[in-house]
């Protein structure tokens, strides 16, 4: 790797111990291994019983491999919606999740707020069969609450609840007691490159995929019920990206080494020093004006001068993101991963006071 | 990577420049950078450059990144079949295509041969819209000629033709004017870890998919009109696994200065030899009866010794593959691959010569 560190939200910095790990795969043959090897079989237990552990999995959520949050929006429409979900939208990412439904012929609905803005209503309309949250809308730096996502539980029972952690895992602690179906890409906080996506479902979403499966296509070869197959057994339907499956065990085992709780409140650490130094700039302002509602994996601050800001970063070898879409330059986004150190945030920070 | 050569038929024998590469794309950052960047998009017009020279691909095809084969299969059927495709079915991998058109809920048909068999008949069904060919069936070593593929050519102008080249490409080959779409995964011919797979695809293909697209869903968003749309400027809907794009590009670029001829000349002498050395072991006998339908890059031999061969080589540090589904135990297969030297074949050869 370059001397460079990325704040960017994904792709983003690697995990620290990435190389050291790659240099083993290859070593180990990794990638040219049978995917139906026992060898590799164990591998899948492996990174499963890591994720399993890292996340605080209950009993009967399974983990699958599939290649991207995009491919995971499709599955879900795909197996666990016959007419209409409904969507929490105030992004540009839990709008595309929406928009997947309405592509694939859904008449679902949605609770939309402004970008970054909160949700004060959080009524569901009665046919809809799934939920969808976005835990971490990385696009503006807005985190649902754990308390508003017990609320929807609580008050819609009957429901699915769909919870995209794509850059939340493994950073911000989740009850996934609380939703039934979770998704994340590898190359936010975990640190990988992409390629490579994790989806989580319980039995209540095997259930339903497979009543559906008897009248219905569900769209694809990896069905749930197909990756529930060859999940059972620690494999894929077909030959997966199995150096990226090690890579991710070997990251979770590191986190979980090092201490989970460590790591999250390492996190609120880096995130308070960089939403100090966004208050006392001059030239930044948070972009979510709710206090609670700011992401501590991804911070936003609205800015006249990003381009500014940008450039005098990369000079120094510190590359932030610039805002999502629309956003794109009037926002700084910076990243707050568990690769990034907290002297790194530290010299981040000390350097956005130089800048006038 | 370890001191073990891979003849399996994939995952296979990394390219013997990926490691080289794999350090400088890591130097480069590439799996940081952003998938929006103008670097990466460099990044795919190389790489779509390299395929396209290598591969001898006309005008007007154009080529997309997919995560395998199987998905390749689920597209094409979205895509590019409304109710009926024809298969050529030998062997494993051209009936799993058939089956998943079935899956798809097309009124699909087959001609089929026994596993490694010829095909007698060219005929297709008149309402079949699409042909599913495999140029090189991986399962049990047999290829479609050039010849019989120009014949369905000739005879169904009408038809759109799909060629799976999963292991053929880039080492035999193909006239692509005969086909009008073709894909494969990089973990086989490429040397690539697996994870990515390549979608070739021509304006006939753009031409229904866009009409399809109408009246229908295409099933993902993942259609071939949206990864055209993104295509055109060198991008893809999704992150996608920018890494193995960066590698396949660098890898292609390295076959192209050997020279193609060359890997193509080599290929056909090591297969040569390792045909000589099944038809002078006295326990090894040709799976496929036709000499001329023989494949190149996966040789395959019937024998009632294959754990003893496979133990043999394994013991000094040559991995061969086994049969695939009902011929494991019954089966040798060799990969002939660009990364497969001469001199490691040759050695190959030597030891087969003393098992007894």
């Amino acid at each position: 790797m370059s001397n460079k560190i990325y704040f960017t939200p994904g792709p983003a910095q690697l995990f620290y111990t990435f190389e050291e790990h790659l240099k083993r795969a290859l070593f180990l043959d990794i990638p040219s291994i049978s995917h139906r090897s026992k060898d590799f079989i164990r591998i899948v237990e492996e990174t499963n019983e890591g994720m399993r552990e890292l996340l605080d999995l209950p009993a009967g959520y399974d983990i699958y491999y599939l290649n991207s949050a995009n491919e995971a929006w499709d599955r879900i429409i795909q197996n666990l919606v016959s007419k209409r979900s409904h969507h929490f939208i105030n992004g540009a990412f839990s709008r595309k999740f929406y928009e997947f439904a309405l592509l694939h012929g859904k008449s679902s609905t949605a609770t939309e707020a402004e970008d970054g803005g909160s949700f004060e209503a959080f009524e569901i309309p009665r046919g809809a069969e799934l939920i969808g949250i976005t835990k971490n809308e990385t696009s503006v730096g807005h985190s649902f609450l754990e308390s508003e996502i017990e609320k929807l539980r609580k008050e819609n029972p009957d429901k699915l609840i769909a919870l995209d952690v794509v850059s939340a895992s493994p950073s911000l602690e989740v009850n996934f007691q609380n939703i039934d179906t979770a998704y994340f890409s590898v190359q936010k906080a975990f640190g990988l490159p992409a390629g490579l996506a994790v989806w989580i479902a319980n039995e209540k979403c095997h259930e339903i995929a497979e009543e559906r499966s008897i009248t219905t296509s569900l769209g694809s070869y990896r069905t749930l019920p197909n990756l529930k197959k060859f999940g059972d057994k620690s494999q894929t339907p077909e030959t997966p990206n199995m150096l990226f499956i090690y890579l991710l065990g070997k990251i979770a085992q590191d986190i979980l080494s090092a201490g989970v709780q460590r790591m999250r409140n390492d996190t609120i650490y880096k995130a308070t020093l960089l939403n100090q130094a966004i208050e006392n700039h001059p030239h930044l302002a948070h972009f979510v004006s709710s206090k609670e509602h700011r992401s501590k994996t991804t911070i936003v601050a609205s800015t006249k001068k990003a381009a500014e800001f940008i450039n005098y970063f990369q000079q120094r070898g510190l590359i932030l993101g610039t805002g999502y879409g629309s956003h794109k330059k009037n926002h700084l986004r910076i990243a707050n991963f568990p690769t990034h150190s907290k002297e790194s945030v530290e010299m981040l920070c000390d350097l956005m006071t130089k800048i006038e």
